[in-house]
């Protein structure tokens, strides 16, 4: 633990001991298709292929799991997407009881999967969520383990970056997309002590673009308003991913949503790579004219961050 | 070389030696959602993320590594599937010209990404593709590589079964779907020799069950007017494929054409794993009542032979 960010790398090694009985080590894909798209060598952390289908449950699994006996009184958290089922399965996993605050309107299929895994459900409106979880939290004693803005789901988070940097170490730069900075913030820690002069690069839709706007402002600026088919980035960064996000991108690339649902297309296409459009988002940076023009890079590792797509409504 | 089947495990190996720099070594996937589907462990190898996105590259970088000088000649072969993209790119990565017979209705899709391989497409009716072939040979002295009757290409399509069984070696069982036979012959002949005793199963669709047929019958029958989904596994079995079914498969398990839909859809939905009908034909085959009920099985092997799908046109 720095006096300036969040976690230290440290943190992320003490992460990838406690979840390694828990987790997938996911593969490293390759495909030359995409590195001739790109113009470089292009290394893809399948996350898609992490239990309950997204890095979410890298988070999730170590914050529960690092707590002491207060993990008896259960666990809360409100998030309609990724983080929902990966709450719930961790908390399976150490055989405590997950409520999971999901807005009335949440996709009826991430809730009965939430539900499957044996976490209870609380319904409410959807500006109300945060005010629900903590009264669940009060009224319960169940302990509140946010999505992003905590420190042990990001040192989870980083922990992803960490087994691509081990099995590819020799990467240029590494990129991830960015919602609530949470894995970009997990992958920078990591990246940067593994490989010293790692150029860094976060990844966002011009719909959602807090993490570009702060960035380039100087200062943090929330999200408002997001209008973008990756779901998983709708949110603003946090108190804890916004400093890690300023001092260690080198750039957040933005990209369109023509941009987003192409890339995805070609991951599926060319690759195999079944990546919901939040991952997508950062296949389409690199693809993007900004990055291709970018000199000295070789070697780029992306996180694609999970892959629950609604195969009745794909984008194409 | 034994007297009986066409190819050894030593074969194998040394088909496992010569493309080892030219193939990916795909991942193998678990996934917890399928293992509660079927009712024990799966362990499934991810050919679809190989290079053409299908076991096929294997067999043919095999057959045409193999080859000596006869190679410069050029490489003739014939298919409208992924044999065509496989052959065309193993013959790219050895520097020598491939002529690809394919029928005026192959897939427009397909027909491109055999040219991008700088491959040269002969187009001719779907009767006379054998004919063309040879006469291709005959004018261009190329050498013919098919698509599955070939010892070269039986061993190579082996070595994904080696690579599993090399990661998960305590499989009770194997699984791999059958057209040809080439996959299953090299699966087959790997399995028994890595692990004696290993209880080795066939797929195909009720649609095209030449091999289940002729198992039943105690002679080869050949396949006449196929109807079904898994395009890949239209084919008769060969003259060298199928004494290899007759004595390794315990059984050949048929699975109907909603079962297929079924099993892909859980495969991508829940395993995110995007893979083509005639993988889908094995997945099925372990989902279904028939394979469910048998006794004494824990852990079974599924080789998912490739990922080329039609995007626009999914089956659900």
């Amino acid at each position: 633990m720095t006096s300036t960010w969040a976690i230290s790398f440290a943190d992320i090694e003490a992460a990838a001991r406690r979840i390694a009985p828990l987790v997938h080590r996911t593969p490293v894909a390759t495909c030359a298709a995409l590195d001739r798209l790109a113009g470089r060598r292009l290394f893809f952390k399948c996350e898609h292929l992490q239990k309950v289908g997204a890095f979410k449950f890298r988070g999730a699994c170590n914050a529960i799991a690092a707590l002491g006996e207060e993990a008896e009184r259960g666990i809360v958290t409100h998030s309609s997407g990724n983080h929902a089922q990966a709450v719930a399965l961790a908390a399976r996993l150490r055989s405590v009881q997950a409520h999971v605050v999901m807005p009335h309107d949440s996709n009826p299929k991430k809730r009965a999967a939430v539900l499957d895994y044996g976490a209870r459900v609380v319904s409410c409106e959807l500006a109300e969520r945060e005010a629900v979880a903590l009264l669940v939290a009060e009224q319960t004693g169940a302990v509140l383990v946010p999505s992003y803005n905590h420190p042990d789901v990001i040192a989870g988070q980083g922990t992803a970056a960490l087994e691509l940097l081990q099995e590819v170490p020799d990467l240029d730069a590494i990129i991830a997309p960015i919602g609530g900075g949470g894995l970009f913030a997990g992958t920078a820690i990591a990246a940067a002590h593994l490989r010293p002069g790692i150029r860094i690069f976060g990844a966002e839709p011009l719909g959602a673009d807090d993490a570009a706007r702060s960035f380039a402002a100087g200062h943090w600026l929330p999200q408002s308003a997001p209008r973008t088919i990756a779901d998983g980035l709708r949110t603003s960064t946090g108190t804890l991913t916004w400093p890690i996000i300023r001092d260690f991108a080198e750039a957040v690339v933005t990209v369109e949503e023509p941009e987003i649902v192409r890339a995805m297309r070609h991951a599926w296409e060319r690759a195999k790579l079944l990546i919901e459009p939040s991952s997508a988002v950062a296949v389409a940076a690199v693809l993007g004219d900004a990055f291709r023009e970018l000199e000295g890079i070789e070697r780029v590792g992306i996180i694609l961050s999970g892959g629950n797509v609604d195969l009745d409504a794909l984008p194409w």
